[in-house]
């Protein structure tokens, strides 16, 4: 057996339930409450099956051309990936040598750590009012934005100000960017920023989760390093078919985050009123702390037996909260009712 | 800037032309003639689109069920990847340590140079007669068999006695082992061998080479290994669907590799009749000689303008080769009168 020292130590990541079936309450893994555009599955049915007998685009060229358009820059700028998470983990060789170090806030994405861990390097968490602080020390910073598991939101201006300071490459996860107020795409594509790549993903305001596909916008430099140690044929041929199509179709995109934006403000005031404290979310999701003399991991439990799954991260600094992902409106409506009955 | 030193060097891999149109005849990637099974439009076509929204099974829990029942095994055995590339990659992250180094056959798949490069590692070729001779310094040993680009198959016993005698891990890239009289699998399956993976593919005898989708068998230490660093979502939904429905369908894969073979044999044949050298190939795939005074990169270049491509190698122990990837009996007559036209 001769598995390498740091992997053999690893644990691993541990994603979310993944339970199906009918009459769950599945709001533990931020998919979208709604399905893709129906020219996803128009291009899924037009798709010719025996075009799958030969390799697909291995540069995702019509894809890339179509997400250049939709940001205002050039496929040069742009970088394709089976999901965000190889785009992440291309980061971490790209961007870190071995005796360097990742950063990212603490909380955030619990992936980061793993990454660094698989990655075989130091991981370094900053707090979320003063990143800098710790981050100085590492070459590459993940700042996902609006956070994630707290949902909340820092401008531009204070992430631009990071990476004008920062020595190292910073990524800026957006992939809760169609949630927010405003994201930080202009910083990516302005030629005089050499250090800011941003990632946004098909998996949540597009409703692609299973469909693998995520992308990044940053200087021409970085991206033809990832293109150089990506997989020859990273994106098959139907994801990037399906994915073109979403992107294509900005307007229910746009009514799906609106309808969901709308259910997180409402299920975040109805949270408040049972005197859960409510972290202000930018994203498709609500991190929540409930009343005094509750336990977060006992609602999580009770909220099982009722086939709702939410989400529970046992870490120190959130462990007294909950991550509700924003479902339909009647989907809120049975959660808070099951609340209710625990109170 | 702050991209790694040795991927700032990096060549990188350089694949094989990804021509479209009408008329072209592609033979350049070992790509299969045939379409995949029509289960797989079927699969394609009762697919559920809205259920994109969810995140795929992280395990592949089906179409592992499937394939471990294929090889006579458990699904713990199992690893599914985004094509073998993936398997590639993360097996050089799991099985090799920083100061270790990767070996293989030379001639032998181009992509393994890349990947050692990538991975920040030495590579080591070793010749097809005897590799044992400069592999045992390696930690990893990838074997093509039957082997590209030359065509031709090691024993599954001579094989054996190479693992027995290797200190790494053995992967046997099987991709193109339904071309071929027998294969390595039960080595891979036997608990008593814990050295041996034997990596799988769709992309070539199932036609699905735009669907990226690839395995490997082995110990179960070794595979959970592989499972405990993958990406947490890596191989998409639709793609689990699509290559189950072809690995059910067994008779149609084999149908076509029975075609492709038959075509192989009287492609190598009049080749030879034309005094090329023909290395006895067990592929979808011929490599082989033109006649003395006849230069192959000019025969390669002389196809391209007919709009037949093949694919030529420029390093020193291929470059006076052609490969071939095999075509139906039509595209094969074409490129036959071509040859004609150029002697």
């Amino acid at each position: 057996m001769r598995i390498t020292k740091h992997i053999k130590s690893l644990k691993g990541y541990i994603h979310g339930d993944q339970p199906s079936g009918r009459g769950i309450i599945k709001i533990n893994t931020n998919e979208n409450a709604y399905p893709p555009s129906p020219k996803c599955a128009e291009a899924l049915k037009k798709f010719d099956v025996n075009s799958l007998r030969l390799y697909p685009n291995a540069e995702c060229t019509k894809l890339r051309m179509a997400i250049a358009k939709l940001h205002k820059t050039t496929p040069e700028h742009v970088f394709v990936g089976n999901g965000s998470d190889e785009i992440l983990s291309l980061s971490a060789k790209a961007f870190v040598e071995d005796n360097e170090s990742i950063g990212s806030l603490d909380p955030s994405y619990s992936l980061y750590n793993t990454l660094a861990d698989i990655r075989g390097v130091n991981w370094k968490g900053s707090p979320e009012d003063k990143p800098l602080s710790l981050a100085k020390d590492t070459s590459l910073f993940l700042w996902t934005n609006p956070n994630a598991p707290t949902g909340s939101f820092t401008s531009p201006e204070v992430i631009r100000a990071f990476a004008a300071a920062y020595p190292g490459i910073l990524i800026v996860d957006e992939a809760y960017a169609d949630f927010a107020p405003t994201n930080c795409m202009h910083l990516a594509t302005a030629n005089k920023n050499k250090n800011i790549i941003v990632m946004r993903t098909f998996s949540k305001s597009y409703s692609l989760a299973g469909m693998r596909v995520g992308y990044c916008v940053g200087p021409t430099e970085l991206i033809a390093a990832l293109m150089k140690i990506k997989d020859s044929y990273n994106v098959d041929a139907i994801a990037q078919e399906v994915a073109l199509a979403a992107i294509k179709d900005q307007r229910w995109m746009e009514n799906n985050a609106k309808k969901i934006i709308e259910t997180r403000e409402y299920f975040s005031e109805e949270l408040s009123k049972r005197k859960w404290e409510v972290i202000p979310s930018s994203a498709n999701f609500v991190f929540a702390k409930p009343p005094k003399g509750i336990k977060a991991e006992d609602v999580f439990e009770h909220l099982k037996t009722r086939n709702i799954f939410v989400r529970h991260f046992k870490t120190p600094n959130t462990r007294r909260y909950i991550r509700f992902s924003i479902g339909t409106r009647s989907e809120m409506n049975k959660t808070l009712s099951a609340i209710d009955k625990y109170n």
